[in-house]
């Protein structure tokens, strides 16, 4: 049995690793330092009453004969899909129930939606980026190119001739920058992946966080999108389903590539591969989209984005550049006296024992640039931030 | 943006919604008649206490700020692997907590693990079978060769020289057939993979079925499989999991191929796809796994294959010939009167309104058999066998 080779041309990557094992060794030197950490990007605050009810009643369900759920639907509960589309019916967004598929993250389809995709297509993925759109495609042996996100275009790339590829990853709001494209900017994508008969794959993982009406939450907001675009949600920021997994992929009917309904194929690769999320997680997120559910988890949105504008408002304070921090739970900043990424590290670790995330470890332009997160605690992170203040000031 | 061409080569399998169409169609045209259908493969009791229970108590943690749970490792939590460990010990099948990855479901494992391997691979599968596998492998592009199971070797085939792949399908108690492997069977399969540096993809989804003692319920009990096999197990049969998705794949330290560790393959793959099964329905998992968890699931377990034995009862009165119903929820009997499995469906659903699924949709060694299954209502499975006995006897 021969292996995959691709294999071979991953790049490990060692950053949540290598910032793991500098907080530990400098814990374990410095015993009595109380270490804040903003840059995890993991959520903190529990699930909402409203999706704990619900699961609960669902969990009762499953343990009486009557009301017992066997196998789903691969694409998930119409209750569920119902709810996702009248979240987009109020953006303005009609789709279909058929066109929504409930998946257990957006990691996940983001990955597995490349099978449909011929491995001689070419992929272009902005840099800075999440690692994982890198990975999946190396895996399969496509071949890929880099657009530059940097401080001249704000971490908001648009296309130019020279970036023509038949997959196109976009994140926004962004992971890492916090950036978010208008609507304007996504149109020229969009015009741009029509023209080349190109595909986007829509991160819109972050979307809750976008509290500027005139920005676009959704791909589909933007004219002709569906014809090119698949859009990729998840629960785990929206409503902190990081460890419950669940999120919903919609693949719009208008999306055909060599005459082929790319709906179908994933209908079709799901009916081979997937037996749907379990159903008791699909009644919890069912919830999310309840009128209560909506009020509570907005309530813990609302508390991270607070979280956000502290940071943000110490770096207005110190008159630091950076993205992000308003539509997102992220602030990427240029690291202070042109430090590089890991000497801001161990600056901030040491001096204010305050733990983010090199941006160097996302790729080559975020060398110099440094992400904080907004989804830890606001006595912890307003305490950071003094100390990053005080620190930065004085040095 | 080029798709995947071997979308094309996928045949739609219409055997379910084919017999699903004809029973609603006899349902509206005799609405009077009482049709029981013993074709499903879904299981129909609740969840046990213990699972519910427990499930229970990890909602109300994510309910917690104190207790609550994000990210977990996409290989499955510790506390779940250490317990899959020492249900494989009782076996005698040492296992490390980082051989075994807790999934969601045999099915998604079985597809995705064929990511590692590379496209121009020979796959060998049994006929009849489980028509995921060969889905799987069509939309990768690899060639596919079929192994007859028929009569003449039970339904239990084993290899020659001709059989030579480099990717082995093997499944144990088999869906559809019911047949098991014995020791000296699958040793056989272990020295044909290990002669020909194959590797066995062995599905044992259901192995809790297995009471007698002297049958091997992993493929591990033989010795040399650490080397040449991956065992995909679920807790759908053996815990009613159908709807709740979790299960296990074990991928040994010893299995190299072309000096690469197919185990740490296979975590890295995860780390780029996977976040791991929602923490609720993994601690719902461990709590199988207690004493409490396997009295109840061990007395679901009993009532399903006291099922299967009042169906093989009646067979064996009848003087049919089958396969499975003793080790298994499933059994597959030769349809009488040489009926074709199609004609046999409509016998049955017509004269003694009971639905089965036809052979034939398994692939062609299934022509002339049928599937019938445990997992129905015990007075139901009684008035079935009643009438099949009743309407055979006077054809």
């Amino acid at each position: 049995m021969r292996i995959n080779k691709n294999h071979f041309n991953l790049i490990e990557n060692y950053l949540f690793s290598d910032v793991a094992n500098k907080v530990k060794k400098y814990s374990e030197e410095n015993p009595n330092k109380k270490i804040i950490k903003l840059g995890i990007g993991d959520v903190t605050l529990p699930l909402c009453n409203a999706v704990i009810d619900e699961m609960k009643n669902a969990i009762c369900e499953m343990g009486k004969k009557e009301t017992f759920k066997g196998y789903g639907p691969e694409e998930g509960y119409l209750f569920l899909r119902e709810k996702i589309q009248s979240y987009y019916n109020k953006k303005g967004v009609n789709l279909k129930t058929d066109e929504i598929f409930v998946n257990d993250g957006a990691k996940c389809d983001l990955g597995n939606i490349l099978e449909l995709f011929s491995v001689d297509n070419t992929v272009l993925i902005p840099d800075p980026v999440y690692p994982a759109y890198v990975d999946c495609n190396v895996m399969a042996g496509r071949k890929i190119k880099y657009i530059d996100a940097n401080r001249e275009n704000e971490f908001l790339p648009l296309p130019s001739e020279k970036d023509k590829a038949d997959i196109i990853y976009l994140c926004s709001p962004n992971n890492p920058t916090g950036a978010v494209y208008n609507h304007e900017q996504l149109k020229t994508w969009v015009n741009f992946a029509i023209e080349n008969d190109s595909i986007i794959l829509f991160d819109s993982a972050y979307e809750s966080f976008i509290e500027d009406k005139n920005l676009p939450s959704s791909i589909f907001e933007v004219e002709g999108a569906k014809k090119c675009a698949i859009e990729f949600c998840s629960l785990s920021k929206t409503a902190g389903f990081t460890g419950t997994r669940c999120g919903y992929t919609v693949i719009p009917q208008k999306l055909v590539f060599e005459n082929q309904s790319i709906n179908k194929m994933w209908k079709r690769r799901l009916a081979a591969k997937f037996n749907g999320v379990s159903y008791i997680v699909q009644r919890g997120a069912a919830a999310i989209f309840s009128e209560l559910g909506q009020q509570q988890i907005k309530n813990n949105i609302r508390y991270y984005k607070e979280n956000a504008k502290i940071i943000a408002n110490a770096l207005d304070e110190l008159n630091i550049y950076y993205t992000g921090g308003i539509n997102s739970p992220y602030v990427w900043l240029k690291c202070p006296n042109n430090m590089k990424s890991w000497d801001f590290f161990d600056f901030l670790l040491q001096r204010a024992n305050v733990v983010g995330t090199p941006g160097a470890g996302f790729g080559k332009n975020g060398e110099g640039f440094f992400r904080l997160t907004a989804f830890g605690d606001r006595a912890n992170t307003i305490e950071a931030v003094e100390r990053i203040k005080a620190n930065i000031k004085s040095n």
